[in-house]
């Protein structure tokens, strides 16, 4: 994150606000245009950006652009469908917060579309934003893998309300896309809670449980700060007084708040969850010290003091009358097993053996 | 949990909003429906789904679906009572938040019927949702044990004010039996925490105590969980300015938003008790490492140094003229006797023994 | 707790809400009535429930209940002044929180009467439920010991503002005295506090004085989470719009909110203290257990290395050259000592002794 | 703090609301009085109680009380100026809460002069209680010490703002001079705040450091305590309502608020800064407990192998042929000494001396 | 700061409110005063203060004061440009938080320039104070380093949207200048955080890492403590009615508002991360001092019992049978090796070694 930010701060410094400066992944591959438009009845799909569909009077233009290298092309397509540039330098900063815009002619909305590496515990974030107008939508991937295709195939199947509904359907079904991208990465990290749960609790190798614990604690962090600024930003759209969206669609929108708010307690609990495994981490940690400084006194507590009359009998003093007697030394062995026997069930009773 | 989360990820991946996919409990046997009607005079019970009974101008249709398999049956039913579709698709993914959805035509709620398993510390939840419109009212149960047959069977009785309200009465009705549950599962919780803390007081088995603060915290945790949502709806449904809910009824769900806050006032107390306690058996855990260090160097500091002076007189030099005195041994032995008592003393009097 | 609310649950399963069921402490003595009618000048006290006085048209009338056991009395008083079954429900049921509830013809409020017991650290509860209606006024105390009886003597001497104001005047009289008790529980507590303060400071017995704090912690939370209802029941109070509370009692009335916020700014200031204690008392610990580490330690640097020499001039070589020297004895002994000279000085100059 | 409760229940119990007790220091001296009277052009200050200065229909009388001994003349001086019974009942009683309230005809605030014994972070609290009507200011101060001279001296002086305002400026002007206090008292505990951190990381004396630092978090607990209702009464001054605040003093009302906020804000980030030095030092102890006891583990696992060597060839066994060797003492010396050596390049290596 | 604090409180004490002191950083250059006038069309820069530029009518005339040593120049600026007393007062008290107040006649805006020493970990802060009002706008900067340079450069270029607005987008861009220096701070100290990680992840000298680590807390709670009323600014800012601010400037407001949110998400989650960091090196020490300790146990649980053996052997009893055999010097030397082996064995088992 870090090092994105800083090449922000160095391509942007001086610049007056409303800039155009694209600073996310560098790709190879050119950004990809596909210009959709459709009504109830018909759907036309073209390669690259094609402006005139706007002049349609009827039906739905969606302009999906897949990475944003292109800047010029971005700015003419802002052009065209009259995006403010703010929001298009938003469009191209891509280490925007979720959030919700509204302009005179249309809704800006950003979110990010996450997947988790499961095995480095580490989110990928990739920025979309979508500006909804009467009549189009305009949606910028910051990635070239098509992460918006199942809406278009749906729209092109026509199958569900999508083709039905207007602009402001089509940027609810973007944005539900995206939430549930949200469900399957905090299925994942659960997956992963649930295994340094499990393996805490066998008593497995605790030095990698602690740094894969405080890793997902990490990033548990992390989701929960990419997802409160999209519930203040859904439950802004849903609250919106904007004519754009229609009443009908608006029960839909409550439900994605619901959903966004299910996942922030998901998150939530597992952060719980997670607390109390770290005070159950301490409490073992703590627990195996006390187990291993028991052992030590018990070794020394029933060793020194015999050694010390081992000692005691190896002194060379000429007159030392018990070590001429006949049976001395069996009797200190004797006095010497008594006490070690006296001391491990002295030991046993107060149950550190 | 996440294993059902992975199964509705997997089940509902690229259906579009609204899609209607079952996923609670898989349980065998089919689901059953129990239709009543209801005047204040009248009860009439049958077995099966009865949608006639809609027809009747006078008095209250219960439509009671236990079990949620039959996907075909339940969206039949949505069909005839109107129920919006995103209220079914709720309906039959029990991974819901506790909430309060207003329709035009009628008040939908989620509520979860909970039952702790003492023993493991799990908390069982069955979903149950209603939705009540003018007149009617249709409860989904996930399991098909029949949670809600107390009201059913006080509605057969005729028993107290139920006949002689609306639906909304029969709703709340419902909801103060599920919430009933919770205090079942408080005090039984309660009463886990009461025996933890008891066997921390008396010293018992440190380890196990522990283990079971800690699977408690987290239960309690979860609880908490869930109860945070079921306030807000219940709260919402308490302020509703739908007129469905009569003005009569409003002084019950003032009760019940009570209810629901005691509830959480007895978890908050009980989590502010179990971090107590987890901070007492800190104190303890450290208290009994620091003992059995105390041991450790009371039995070192005495023997170390006596051991070493006998270490001494053990040194085979030809010129050791207190080797050859006569009372030399009785000396070191006298003095190595009132080292130790010595030390023996100052240990006492700094409270080490 | 715990085995109250089992109670409850046990004697009210299956019960319509608003039945009338006592769930508090079991008295052996009957329930007590005082039947109270003042106005301005004249004061008229009867023992037993006398419902006549109702019927005068001047003056306060206020019945006074000790002792809930008589449940028909109570159905009947209830009846008589036309106070709603689910308040009447709550009279009975002693769990209640502490609330303000407005009805049509009255203002209902549950209170808790507080006393710590010093040495036990628990805090004994009674609740206190007033109905006050116009020129009515019933309390229902939860003992038989007559909690609300300096009222009832201010009310008999005439003395102060209470016999020239309304039951709403009265009303707050009462919860004032009521407050008044929890000034006295903190002021216990406080002290309690105090005494643990001192102990740890004056590095007395650490085991006892840790106990101590920690019931004392768990007592102070339970206090907090008696009072939060209590200000939000008064503070409700306060801002009602029932023309039931006269604007020159409102004066009143925020002055007992006032009392309320600054005993709850005493309970969180007396928390701060307690955590601020057990921080202390942790570092104290550790520390203990460091002076232990370091005792042991500067035994053992001392005189392990002393008696591995020793231990060398004790093996039985032949060919020992040193043995035989006149003065090697002297010269290993000097060594030894300065040996151990050396490390004291530099363990003194590390603070270790 | 819990003497003056308890003093205060004693003292008041029983009695109604409203009555008269004074519950502050016990002082020797007796109350004095000054009068002053002033316009934009004329200043006049008498010694005593002058009321009837009141006559005058121009300019401010503002009576300021040092000492609240004198219970009668206090009742007197709240007759004239008809101040509420509640409100002078708080004059008296010196444990009030900082607010504001709002009576019919004046303001009513209680502040607290607040003065730090840096030697014994203690702090000393003087309360002042205002009531300013229309043209004229009460002031009560608890202590004789005469705490708003300053303000007194800028009215003589007739610099500033101070004579050509009303009331409401000259109730600001004590306000002010009250939260200037806060300021000496931030500042003074800073310095503390320094010192402490300072001694910490010098590695001074730890156990006198933490001492200190935690009466240091006391106190800044204490001194937050006491600022939040002084917040919450400054802002409700800023936003009242009553035409006894002329806009023009509004502007510095709001800078007031300011004031205290700043104060707020410097409380916060100190209370941060202490709390991460605690986590400071508890790393710090943790640390010194870890050098004791690697220093322990470097002697005994050089020196315990090697006096056991040394051990063995000190057995009395009549056949141990390594005994006998010519250089046999020489080459155990020599692997002794190696294994010394080697073992301190490994302790070395793991950086442990 | 402290220092600061103290300073201020001696200067200040005993004046009245709106004297104006200056209280911070002191310079031995002048201050520099540069006075610009601009219009779509022109711009006019001239040194010095040139008040005659405010009789034109059209155009901005921006005043730009570097260094506030020169009090008396201020005050006849603020009196040129009806600057409120209180407004004054702050500008030259350089303790004050950010913030925005409203006066009759224009903006009033507090902010601070950052800069933070990566080495020393601490953040020199440099009061900017901004009025604008209608038509004019004059800005005070604390150090004669001119920060604002590169908004001056960009009106002097006509580059950008700034010639062409009013004062209120000035405000705008300088306060959004300042805004971009926080994201420079956030970025050097993540760069700082994630060093801290990496070193403790590498297993680095833990005891630098630890302090680098404690400053860096500190200084991202320094760091928040400064963007909180900086926040509160912004966004009143933003939705100020004042007319003073058009329309079309209110978008690029929303933009600042969200950078401000942006950066405190970006600080919360470093602090977070840093919590995070904090219970992990925790754990570290905890796992570190365990293995001291285990290395200990190891050493002594071989050795003690071994030595004890030998000491046997060593004693000087006449009838010690085994001394005589010929292979038991052998025999008790196989003995021990085969103990040696036997608990090496069981502690590679236990993992210890």
């Amino acid at each position: 994150m870090s090092q994105k930010h800083r090449r922000r701060k160095n391509m942007k410094k001086g610049l007056p606000p409303g800039s155009l400066v694209y600073t996310g992944h560098q790709m190879d591959s050119p950004a990809q245009v596909i210009s959709i438009a459709y009504t109830d009845t018909a759907f036309e799909e073209k390669h690259g950006y094609v402006p005139y569909l706007l002049q349609k009077k009827h039906g739905i233009l969606w302009t999906d652009v897949c990475g944003l290298t292109d800047t010029k092309l971005i700015e003419q397509i802002g052009n065209d469908h009259q995006i403010h540039p703010l929001a298009l330098e938003d469009v191209l900063d891509t280490q925007q917060r979720s959030k919700l815009e509204e302009f005179d002619n249309g809704l800006f909305f950003i979110v990010h579309h996450l997947k988790v590496d499961s095995a480095a515990l580490e989110i990928h974030s990739e920025q979309i934003a979508l500006f909804a107008g009467k009549n189009f939508l305009v949606s910028f991937q910051e990635d070239p893998d098509d992460t918006l295709a199942p809406v278009r195939k749906r729209c092109e199947d026509g199958f569900g309300r999508l083709r039905k509904k207007g602009s402001d359907y089509l940027a609810y079904a973007l944005v539900d896309l995206v939430v549930d991208s949200y469900y399957s990465v905090l299925d994942d990290l659960e997956t992963q809670a649930l295994e340094v749960e499990n393996s805490l609790h066998s008593n497995g190798a605790l030095q990698e449980t602690k740094a894969r614990m405080f890793a997902l604690k990490r990033v548990f962090n992390e989701f929960r700060h990419r997802l409160l600024p999209l519930r203040e930003a859904v439950t802004r759209l849903y609250r919106t007084e904007s004519d754009l969206v229609e009443d009908s669609t608006r029960l839909y929108l409550r439900d994605l708040v619901d959903h966004v708010a299910q996942i922030l307690d998901g998150i939530d609990n597992q952060r719980d969850m997670l607390a109390n495994l770290e005070a159950l981490f301490q409490a073992e940690a703590a627990n195996r010290l006390n187990n291993v400084m028991r052992l030590l006194t018990v070794i020394s507590t029933i060793f020194i003091p015999l050694s010390f009359i081992a000692g005691i009998y190896g002194m060379n003093f000429d007159n030392m009358p018990e070590l001429h007697w006949h049976y001395g030394y069996y009797v200190v062995l004797a006095g010497m097993f008594s006490a070690m026997v006296g001391m491990l069930i002295y030991f046993r009773k107060k149950r550190w053996i």
